[in-house]
């Protein structure tokens, strides 16, 4: 048996105003840095333990990620991280409150855009403030590349080439990892590894700061069991092929 | 013009209680995290950043460089850790108090052990407590790399290798790199970039904490300017070639 463990980053600044983040690099919050630490005390109270860390370019997930490699102990494992494990890129609702955008547009327009599998909302130019292009952290990673907006389905075409390519080598060859990264981001894992419906996925949204323990079957990636460490905090986890 | 910066870890635990330390995974103090802020704040005023950061195995060397990470904001930029960086293991004298141990072997031994070349202190052995073979985190390095005690030449011996085959390429492509490393495998860096002697490197010890920004000719390893940040706790440099 192989363990992954999936990691939502702790509440973030924006969370907790109820903004739409996507790519913004908000910060951990206080009441984040508590549910981190939480985290942390279970993954250490179960003894689990990792060979290496995934995480993306946002400090909310590298924060994450350093504050659990404190708490298990294990600094010195190597840590990679990618664009590709950042959350959806949410256009123009970017840095809009969720309560003004559904005042503004209407509930039934603002649930197509945050539940539906492939429609994204309007998208950022190049010369808007939230387009990556604009960013100095992604001027190595080719601008073709870089999103205006996405829905989930868009996230997933970037999110699962780069799980494929980079990390699940590493499952398959029976290391322990950690991911760190955002709610979108790791739903897009989530339905790939359970084998989730494009209409399913919608209803999944992870909690923050609680991690997911994934068994699976020695060299593959075949789902056997998966719990929340927090189970005070857990949602409902979809059947699994394994289950 | 290529920029590198090099850090000594803040004050750890044990250069506080003045014992040898070498490979014993001691942790920061509080004085060490507010050294480790100063350099950050100084690395800030300056508008110095960095494309990439290496550093140890040892925590007090990665948390040190995930703090300058936060200080500068960059998160997001690939860390490489490498045991070869590692501080010099000192054999048997590890964990003894520096006054403790020239109270046990006279002040000229220790002092040999302390400040020559090329003599080692005795080593301990594969079954000893302090010996990386008994540590979890070196148990994919071949054993026969890890060592039971080293002098300054033996550290050198490892260090400089890797240093040229991982690092040195990235510093001539031009990045501007971070090392956060450690009193003597810095040492042994500084011995190479500024041209030292076997002799005169005993007298060169780096303050904790105090970045050590070093301007190289592009596209060489060849200093032309290097001062410490902050001024009030830095040591006299070596001269180098292009001074």
């Amino acid at each position: 048996m192989t363990q992954l463990v999936l990691v939502r980053h702790g509440q973030s600044q924006w969370n907790l105003q109820n903004r739409f983040t996507g790519w913004v690099d908000v910060d951990l919050t206080g009441e984040g840095i508590a549910q981190v630490k939480t985290a942390g005390d279970l993954l250490t109270a179960e003894n689990i333990t990792f060979d290496a860390g995934f995480t993306s370019y946002l400090k909310r997930a590298i924060r994450t990620l350093w504050l659990l490699l404190e708490s298990v102990d294990r600094f010195h494992i190597p840590v990679t991280k990618d664009w590709r494990l950042n959350e959806r890129h949410y256009g123009r609702l970017t840095g809009l409150n969720k309560q003004e955008t559904r005042d503004k547009y209407g509930d039934q327009q603002v649930q197509v855009w945050r539940r539906s599998f492939d429609t994204p909302p309007p998208s950022v130019g190049p010369d808007n403030q939230f387009h990556p292009a604009n960013d100095a952290k992604y001027r190595d990673i080719d601008p073709a590349l870089l999103p205006g907006t996405e829905s989930l389905k868009l996230t997933m075409e970037r999110v699962l080439p780069y799980f494929e390519s980079d990390i699940a080598p590493h499952i398959v060859a029976g290391r322990t990892l950690i991911i760190v990264a955002h709610g979108n981001s790791l739903r897009v894992l989530m339905k790939s590894l359970f084998g989730v419906s494009d209409t399913d996925i919608a209803g999944c949204e992870l909690p923050t700061g609680n991690p997911l323990l994934i068994d699976l079957e020695d060299g593959t990636l075949n789902v056997t069991a998966a719990r929340f460490l927090d189970e005070s905090r857990a949602i409902g986890l979809p059947p699994h092929p394994g289950g």
